[in-house]
């Protein structure tokens, strides 16, 4: 049984880990920890791994100190630097315990995680690549952070494989054909109803490739969650990992 | 039986119009005129209705003419500006023979005649829609000219619906939130392996609607063509007529 | 403003009617009511339309006492028969108000309400036509009434259009060409994190036309609701309506 | 340069070699040889790689003389059992020069091939999948070949993975949740205008990946085709291979 304390745990985030913690068959809640709790509390006797999803402002210092104190953290919240990432990098050379291990994943959802794979891996077969996201109309940038690394992958895959310029004969456009990101062309779309979705579309003479990751709620993290607790808590990944792909069998 | 002419017999459409002509039960071809022949060998004794698919620099002098020779013309040429339609219109007005037609159709392929239908059904029921359209790398246009009929015929129903501004919160982009038509967002994709095919998305809170029309070769427009020539054979659209849609039951 | 009731007020889909109610801007929650309740309580003075999100067992008895009252109402529940209709029609026909209106809907989704119409109006103009729906895994019936009733508007208007059989080779099939409904197969795919959705599939030669209706989220029905709201306030829909494709501008 | 021969030069696949041989920069026609012609024609001297495209009952009888003769030979006809490979290998193994190599692919086109990969690889990290093949309607058999290749792969990796039954709930159906392999729903769609596709749906709570492959026409196994030349040619594959996979960076 992996006792896991999740800080942040009221959140909107936090709040679906507390139950995913207590649904699972090999986990069980330590301690729920919010704004104002008192992270002292969280220790190497009451808990395996600790599960931090709070906001950028505050995560590297609860990082920081949860690594002092001996334990294991899985984090989710975003807004990782390199900078930032080295401190917690130096905080694990003097940790307490042996092998302690940092988790850091820009996306839990392991479709999202796959999706973005699997993009890398086709990549160097086809002739055409395009990038569709789509979200809720309430998000503020575009195009999302996933799809400008989805895009980047295909471009370093391509140039890789040797790949030149797609085909592409558009000789007046007002806008439609999007952002070019790495010389892959991304499209954003906004839709009342949507959530976080993905599409990758691959082409070559009469043939498609499509991979397509939706995200209908974000109670589709907490698979990620999980296998990422048990990844820590397994031992076999001391020190600071970035990404959940390094956890899939890929 | 319907007597059948086609003017443009050895181009691309012309081509697969002979072989519509030739497989249909209730058609029979009268007369296949390309670059070069004498369109004065089409007369109403030998042909009931001519189809018309050259290009734009010559199909008005080929209508014109054919009015004048008193037969029904199915034109799939494109180009047709309202000063060429008045053309038509006034060669109609003196056209020897009584209730004659010429039949014009910026799109013969009927998904996407019904898809643009839909799309002006479903618009005022919907908080956000927006328009993605995929075509072969080498058109030369973005986005489509039937994207933009689409958008435009969305964005005049939301209007006289009364809808305001759909939602969209974004702050930052880098151009991947597409061509704004009429208030509608739309996106273009070229893609190795594609033809013509176009996609609307509508979404309120929980719920989105699709429409999508593909066309993967140009003998889809054959039904389209076929139903023409059946309607304008009938007798009853005389004079000018533009667009599928008349010839469908909405 | 349209004062509104609701019965079944504490029920899944009826708590997302009183946050409906509450939020819209020509709308006012009069009574919430549940189990229990008096639903003498109701009355044309404090209500306009009455809102009834029930279970079937009770649901007829529901409106047979508030058409005595006086109110209209709208009925999302289910399990509606003929014989249930008639004794509707029966009380209608003595009810104390003029033009009093009740209205019945299998399906407030708009979505799944056009994608219907919009399958319905297709079908004449294509040689193919197939339906998948796509359900959560917790689902006890396949295919879904919507599915059933789409295959069957297809078939209706296939017959209608003298179209005859579709073109289908398959000798050898363990099962997976799914059930045949009115001579349209109909697919049904069951998979965790879905909610309830229906494609249905055109072809002709070279062409497809899709139309796709997702329902994520039960709030998807809202829209649906305060639509026939309005329409049933508005007094233009006397006695018994069923299916809010009357209430759609088709 | 690469020089390839090709068996069955005028058959529909093999016409298409022919013409991708002669499109690209680094292969090179040698002999077009059709039924009736004389195999022994073909030798290392004028060829480095045969391309056979025949059908099944001279397939297996042209691949050991070709291989007698000394040259690679890459094979798309299909038809071939456990025994027949068998007697590829023992012609191998006695073959005149040294590392000669002879690559059957039951499939040539790279998407099908890289999404029937992608699923093998996302079905451990899913409660759910179901697969839907489309296809022309004068197909004969259902599921498709490629199909049932998925869904067993699918199932394979489930149960290395530790999972056991998908989630589903159904209790009355007459058909529509399809054929079950290897405990895999999967759906065949027939549909005029469609030629070959497959769709994998996986699903978690809040989560859908979908992995698509389109086939819209023969010419899509090309590409496929002249990958195997290469990889043949190279020398870095001799002895017996069986499908593309084995020449793609997964």
């Amino acid at each position: 049984m992996i006792k896991v304390s999740v800080v942040g745990a009221k959140g909107r985030m936090g709040s679906h880990v507390v139950d995913a913690v207590n649904g699972a068959a090999d986990t069980q809640l330590a301690l729920a920890l919010d704004a104002g709790d008192d992270l002292t509390a969280i220790t190497p006797d009451n808990t395996d791994v600790v599960v931090e999803f709070t906001v950028p402002s505050v995560s590297l210092d609860n990082v920081l100190a949860l690594v002092k104190q001996g334990v294991d953290v899985v984090v989710g919240t975003t807004g990782w630097t390199d900078e930032k990432l080295a401190q917690v990098k130096a905080a694990l050379a003097e940790a307490p315990r042996e092998n302690q291990a940092v988790f850091i994943a820009p996306n839990f959802a392991i479709s999202a995680v796959l999706a973005d794979h699997f993009a890398k891996v086709a990549a160097p077969y086809f002739e055409s690549a395009e990038v569709i996201e789509l979200h809720h109309p309430t998000k503020v940038d575009a195009p999302s952070g996933t799809a400008i690394h989805t895009a980047q992958a295909i471009g370093e895959a391509r140039r890789a494989a040797g790949l030149g310029d797609m085909p592409d004969a558009t000789e007046t456009d007002g806008g439609s054909r999007g952002q070019v990101v790495d010389g892959v062309h991304v499209h954003a779309v906004r839709l009342r109803g949507l959530n976080a979705h993905e599409e990758v579309l691959f082409g070559n003479a009469g043939e498609q490739l499509t991979i397509r990751a939706d995200s209908f709620d974000r109670i589709s993290f907490m698979p990620g969650v999980l296998l990422a607790v048990r990844k820590v808590a397994s031992g076999s990944f001391p020190g600071l990992t970035v990404g959940l792909d390094h956890f899939l069998d890929l």
